[in-house]
């Protein structure tokens, strides 16, 4: 039975890879790429990082397998059904469009986005679905020139089932805290668009003792520890650049509640004050004018895919507020390896069972987080 | 008025480059080393990493300047009056020992070490300076064969002023995962001493964009970011491998809070929960046998060192108690830039008034995490 419309529980961090995207990357034989296997009971493989890329192992056992819970809306759904969500606010998985050729960029960017669109109205038109609800974050024509990149902006708030869109941390290729991105936090400040901020590459192997060494224990590395230092620095880079001096009505939504954000914004903070190119009188660059708080309570959201009660509580108190974390999955990555009781994905569960164990005698905040507050911030109609 | 015996504030990380280890450094001319300019009335230079050695710049410019709070122990103690601090904890600071010919430094460690108990002794047996007890993390000769390093931590244990030993990333060159390190944390774990594990050589430069980005805000990408995301690794990389699987008596007490590893211990059990390559049927390689949870209230010690309210609480949820969290000041780095009210040093007021701020009705609480923790667990004769 469906929870009652007062009761949404609503997933901000669920990936897809609709099938205009995996035509896209199918039709691709450099990174990042999909490899149809000549076996028609593989699943194909998915090659998004170079480190994948292996010359040594077959194209077929290069990379992961996208199995139909990647692209199929019918197993989104099914999840959904699961685990008790009534909304997801779909956004395409790491890379999005940073590949592109400049030149088609913004082209294919208006397809898939459009997909997105229609797959969302017509989820939601029907009745065969009802009480599932879709809505989706969209991707940018990052390598397009910047006006093609304004202009996707503007005409994404045309498309009512779009709530946002996701970014990498590369930006146009130079970080977050490139100035010529100024254009593009314009825009998305004057439109009101949020900015799901998403990690992609990592960190480079180097960081973590080489590939030998991250090869010891699988993906962990990486996909630990790798995904969220990549949003911290990101994130730290445009803090420190001055970003949200510049453009304080930008908003981000951070995957993995910040990264590391939340636990080392007192450490950013002190460094900022003790660092002499700073200071005033003899300091050689500008530092940031806002303090790291005001800036977690302004301008950022952080979604609770943190998998632990310290990390919740540490999100928590740097947001300020119950107000401004989001429940999320991560679906479709993580997927229960063994028998699960009931199917269900412990992936999820854990993040539910934090949000419970954190707020056990508040049921108003638990419901915040795991659904009022996506719908007051992202506008849904549920 | 020194504080009643009962209620002691000890800072447990807290630098000291005691003069034999500043003519050491003075004695070499490759990193790390330390410059003495011409200029009798300018400051030594201190030019401990690689990227600090810049052949571009004259070596007076090179690094940071050590003024006499580094090497000088009637500096330490003029801190600690300001600050109510009864007893200190002092270590080396980065780079310690690690850097040493593997033939003397058995020699240097054990000078070194002797010299900073001879110093501790000293100033716990003079009256003049009565309400302030020094005691000191020793450093190991990591570059040694291992039986000199056992050999030194065993001789450790006969020098009453010393209560355990601090250690950098990269044990004997490979990281704290390698196997090679069993024989010196075996004997760690028999003589129950306790490991200060501070970082020292951050992230590659390409982790966080180039020199380039790096130089944009000063020190801060490095400080802020670098130093505890190694810390995160080196611990994620021990817990992987199984070291505190291996040896279930070791004690690690962790700087910065952990680095992130507070915030992020429940991404790391998520992965690897879901790791392919840990799960039994198939699964190619042994993952880590214990919950990170077991092992951090277990094996694991946290310092308050972390400037943030979201960050202590972290800090102390994932502790599981607080009791396995102890206050410390970083001293002598992150001196007051400006003109700060009473001379206090900010990094040291914001440090303790998170603790404040975090329990302003448990003065209990307050007390362990200022001073009662490191009695207890360190053993303090206070």
């Amino acid at each position: 039975m469906a929870p009652p419309p007062s009761d949404p529980v609503v997933d901000i961090h669920t990936h897809m890879y609709p099938p205009s995207y995996i035509s896209l990357l199918s039709n691709r034989s450099t990174v990042p790429y999909i490899h149809q296997p000549s076996d028609p009971k593989a699943d194909p493989r998915l090659i998004i990082l170079d480190s994948d890329d292996d010359p040594a192992r077959p194209r077929s056992s290069r990379g992961r397998p996208v199995d139909s819970t990647y692209s199929s809306f019918d197993k989104k759904r099914e999840f959904m059904r699961l685990h008790g969500i009534t909304c997801s606010v779909i956004s395409l998985a790491n890379p999005w469009l940073d590949f592109l050729d400049p030149e088609s960029a913004r082209a294919t960017a208006v397809g898939i986005n459009d997909d997105l669109e229609s797959a969302c109205a017509e989820n939601n038109a029907s009745s065969q679905h009802a009480g599932l609800k879709l809505y989706a974050f969209a991707s940018l024509p990052l390598s397009a020139p910047a006006e093609d990149i304004v202009s996707e902006i503007q005409r994404l708030k045309t498309l009512p089932h779009v709530k946002g869109v996701i970014m990498g941390t590369t930006g146009l290729g130079k970080g977050l805290d490139d100035p010529a991105l100024d254009a593009v936090y314009s825009a998305l400040a004057t439109t009101n668009t949020i900015v799901f901020l998403h990690p992609h590459y990592g960190l480079p192997a180097e960081a973590f003792g080489g590939p030998s060494v991250i090869a010891r224990s699988g993906h962990v590395l990486p996909l630990a520890l790798g995904f969220p230092l990549e949003t911290t620095i990101a994130v730290s880079r445009m803090y420190l650049s001055g970003v949200f001096d510049r453009h304080p009505k930008l908003e981000f939504l951070l995957a993995h509640s910040g990264g590391t954000i939340p636990f080392l914004a007192g450490r950013i903070e002190s460094c900022v004050a003790h660092e002499r190119e700073f200071i005033a009188n003899g300091g050689k660059t500008q530092g940031p004018q806002r303090s790291i708080w005001d800036v977690l309570q302004t301008n950022i959201y952080l979604d609770a895919v943190i998998y632990g009660q310290p990390g919740l509580k540490a999100a928590l108190e740097a947001a300020g507020s119950v107000d401004r974390v989001l429940f999320g999955t991560d679906h479709p990555f993580f997927p229960p390896l063994g028998d699960e009781e009931g199917g269900k994905w412990l992936s999820v569960e854990s993040n539910k069972g934090v949000i419970r164990s954190s707020f056990p005698q508040d049921e108003a905040a638990r419901k915040k987080i795991l659904g009022g507050n996506a719908v007051r911030v992202l506008g849904l109609d549920l």
